[in-house]
């Protein structure tokens, strides 16, 4: 049976040591008063809940599945689905991070972000319910009406509403422009919605007494395109007012589950077709303007999804430690380690250890970057000043895309390595190991494709500005660098961080100067300069964790082996896992000819 | 709906084309007579069997998977496996490769090998019942006794009975050293046998009358550890000769399947827990000897991996391709391709050309390597001239582990890619792409990991004879680069492939110097180094087809689009996959120190 402990060491030393978050809080008015202490504290509880109530329902929510009502049009989660989650709304989970206008406890998204990797580690699926309701809190919360607001906020924050996002149908799901739901206004300012949607996760479910979706469709007049494309709120039952002003239910909105999606994983959650048939909804934010509104809950779901791949890759890692440390199977090679037993335990061979690093320094890479990105969001949306505002603004949007697909495919990396440490019994069901293969697999596709999240990368955030967010970014990697050079200790980690940062740039103007003879070759070379982006954003965090780990062993009082361990990991990363880059800076510039030479009709 | 078409041309190319195989088979006496035409038409049979009745129970039979009947101990596989195993023996396929002696027709492993390989891509999970029979017909045709061999070689000829290889037990997998099952010797000269198995693949199954185990067991007296391991033939019912001198079916014998795995894929095959109680049994080769008798069967077996990975390969690369020509989304970076439509087919964007070109530049390289092994073990089998059976030998035993890893490995890559093709669609079990990924994941384990590969790979067939066939093979290579010095043509392809042969040999030497000081440098460099030396193979093969498809390009007659996408193909290769070995030259390059330096409490 599969296990999982919170990394809550690694989470304070990413906080607390490496990004020292409780400063930041302090430059923050609306966080000012958040301590370390009070953040650990929730941490600890928050995995408690993860470890203890979620993590127990991971591997029989994926044998179990949903079940759909074909009569009622409604949909069951697994057994235990509901108990937990309302667990999680009278623990007051859902308000962590949520306004306290309506009821929130206005703590840092940094908070939420370490909370939301642990309940992914415990169970991705499950996870899924709340992550997208928190989506849906920030969509409205930015976009919606006062009276919007007022209605759907408090429910969201309490948990005793869910929400969703309604986009993809049948014939679009990356090109949303080709959407066809149609909107059309009535003269009570509601709109009736007419459509079908697929793949909508947790587009129905038992959790909660209601569900907040968010809808994409056309008004009548819009222009063909993602330009005509206008949002909606569509809830389950439609909100009424009480006579003492309370929100209650009200009557059974025209919004249906018609089918259930039979997937590789996250069987645990319900990826529905939805059927909108006269359905009422509440326009929110400008007619057409809807794609840009959903880009608000988008990108929360971008970065949500890059953490459930950190989530998957901690947990993998840590059933394949306990696996390599507890199998035994042939000697070391370098002669009997355990001479007493038959066979020594396999995590006496380099390849097993290399398969655990694997995972390890991808997981705690991820971490540190996802923290970090969190840290800004808090500063992006916290902090008084208008240029630390917009400066955070731009490093988010820069590093979004790789947060999603970087730590996704490393994630797919990780998850079958440690997979591969169990040998036959990771094929098994029962080891829980390749559930997380199968769930990591949707977290490279859903909420765009990483190849969109490339293009989005190359073509938008580095070239669309002239490399302005790109080169903001560098500064701070070459100070450190600079910091770092008179450093002797340092050098290890400072050489190679250097040598990427200078092989990142040339690549960036060559496949600028490219790009602007011929677009094909953004496509071309997207996937692989993610990647290599992805290892120079590692290269910077592990090196800067190094020097953490470096400072706090010099202190002759600290002997903890986690700084031990922390410094290990980083020369593995170092020494085995950057060096990819040197293939994909070479196929990223072996251009766009190899793939558009072939006439379609040849393949 | 997923769909598949045998590649019969491109078989015929790399058997007429590239290897020349019936110039090969007319220097084997027993293949002298076996020409082109009868070769062609067998392979257009056997994928009219693979497509025609083996892929529609692809999807059902991972769907509904094997049950087990506990009170009778039997096992049914899915609906169609029986009916359509019983077309495949009576259509004689069972023979297609075996000694006229028993029944057989007679015909080259070569033309097996391309039969397999449809039959892998039509349905891998029904493909290793008939799999293991082949491998238990060569073990019992090469160690059986004559009396073992006129019992059983019959019946596994003409697909009346099955086969299977018992080896592995809960305790141990890879290190079949520490096995337990015991044997114990009978008056008569038989044995009796108790013990447990487990991952027994086609364990029990109702698809032929009979099965003969092959089973690895311990006698009374062996030594401890894998020299003290006996091999045994164990079938399901005892043959017992009828008056007319007919091999008939006796009494049951006591061995049952107690249990089925619940697995990632191949849900068709039954993977099954095996007790042995009192089971009658026979040796099969010397006592204590056992493993070196299953090797026959392992190294055909590792070979059937790799073409299942090939098989796998291929069918991904099929629908990823209809469904990229047919799904309209998105414009061309480069301006509207399908102006007329809402949006073009996705195959206009590079990356999905990436994809589609990693899956088919693996397919058709895999294609030529299994094919050419297929050819050697023809020549090792059949040849009059021992030094020639020799040589062919060395090569075989060189490119085993190659074809299981590499082969496998880029089918875990080129089924996960093809899936990404799909999007979301991909991760949804109608699309029938996830099962791909799912089936493919176990290519990797079994049979040997691809890390024991690799250690078999570096340490014994390299290492282990101070790179005698290591040389041997590269002679080859040398010796096509030097012919094809002169064309200026190939030059594209010559240079780096001499470029990467220079570097294998070079790395070659490091390690053979670092393993002499630190045995764990071979373990840390394995997994790198095989992939290495595939690529290498890779590069060797795809120059040679280049150089076929530009001869006939030449050939002012041919204007077949065939040699275009071929020499297209090989383009990417070289510009898109062969780089990768500049990182694993790297990391294999960084030693053992970082994985081995953290210590065992740390992970």
């Amino acid at each position: 049976m599969a296990q999982y402990t919170p990394p809550l060491r690694d989470m304070q030393f990413v906080l607390h040591e490496l990004l020292n978050v409780t400063d930041e809080f302090k430059r923050l008015p609306r966080h000012a008063e958040v301590d370390a202490d009070t953040v650990n504290a929730v941490l600890e509880e928050g995995g408690k809940f993860a470890a203890g109530v979620l993590f127990p329902l991971n591997q029989s929510g994926d044998t179990e599945g949903c079940t759909l009502d074909k009569t009622h049009r409604t949909v069951t989660a697994p057994k235990g689905f509901k108990a937990a989650y309302a667990q999680y709304a009278e623990g007051g989970w859902a308000a962590l991070s949520c306004d306290p206008e309506y009821g929130g406890q206005g703590l840092p998204i940094t908070v939420n972000q370490c909370f939301y990797e642990m309940m992914n580690s415990a169970n991705q699926a499950w996870t899924m319910y709340p992550g997208l309701t928190h989506g849906a809190y920030e969509c409205l919360h930015e976009h919606g009406t006062p009276e919007q607001k007022a209605t759907y906020l408090p429910k969201l924050t309490s948990g005793q509403w869910l929400g969703t996002m309604c986009l993809t149908e049948a014939h679009c799901g990356t090109d949303l422009g080709l959407l066809r739901t149609k909107a059309d206004p009535q003269p009570d300012g509601s709109h009736r919605i007419n459509g079908s949607k697929i793949f909508i996760s947790s587009g129905d479910n038992d959790l909660a007494e209601n569900i907040v979706h968010l809808v994409l469709a056309r008004l009548p007049d819009a222009p063909v395109g993602s330009k005509g494309i206008s949002l909606f709120v569509v809830p389950k039952f439609l909100p009424k007012t009480d006579v003492q002003g309370a929100v209650t239910l009200g009557q059974r909105n025209g919004i249906f589950c018609t089918g259930l999606e039979h997937k590789m994983g996250i069987h645990g959650n319900a990826t529905c077709q939805m059927s909108l048939e006269n359905a009422t909804g509440w326009l929110v934010g400008q007619p057409h303007r809807g794609l840009a509104a959903m880009f608000v809950m988008m990108n929360a779901a971008r970065l949500g999804v890059g953490n459930q791949g950190l989530g998957l890759t901690e947990v993998a890692y840590q059933n394949a430690v306990v696996y390599a440390k507890d199998r035994i199977q042939m000697r070391s090679l370098s002669g009997p380690k355990s001479p007493s037993q038959p066979a020594d335990p396999i995590i006496v061979h380099p390849d097993v250890r290399k398969m655990l690093l694997t995972a390890r320094a991808y997981a705690e890479g991820g971490r540190a970057l996802a923290v970090y990105i969190a840290m800004l969001i808090d500063r992006e949306l916290s902090s008084h000043d208008e240029d630390v505002r917009k400066d955070a603004a731009d490093q988010v949007a820069l590093l979004t895309p790789i947060v999603k697909a970087f730590l996704t495919d490393n994630a797919w990396i990780a998850t079958s390595h440690c997979m591969q440490v169990f040998g036959g019994h990771g094929y098994i069901k029962e080891s829980g190991m390749e559930q997380y293969v199968r769930d990591a697999r949707i977290n490279m596709i859903y909420e765009g494709t990483n190849t969109i999240q490339s293009l989005d990368l190359l073509g938008r955030k580095v070239l669309g500005d002239n490399g302005a967010r790109f080169k903001k970014f560098g500064k701070l990697i070459s100070d450190f660098i600079e910091e770092e050079g008179v450093n002797e200790a340092m050098q290890e980690f400072v050489n190679p961080l250097a040598d990427i940062g200078d092989k990142v740039t040339k690549l960036t103007t060559e496949l600028g100067m490219k790009a602007f003879k011929n677009p094909d070759e953004v496509g071309a070379a997207a996937v692989d300069y993610l990647r290599v982006c992805g290892h120079l954003v590692f290269a910077y965090f592990w090196a800067r964790m190094a020097k953490v780990a470096l400072e706090k062993q010099a202190d002759a009082n600290s002997a903890d082996p986690f700084y031990k361990a922390k410094l290990a990991t980083a020369r593995f990363y170092f020494a085995k896992l950057l060096p990819e880059t040197a293939s994909l800076i070479r196929t990223a510039r072996a251009g766009a000819a190899p793939m558009m030479d072939m006439e379609e009709a040849l393949f």
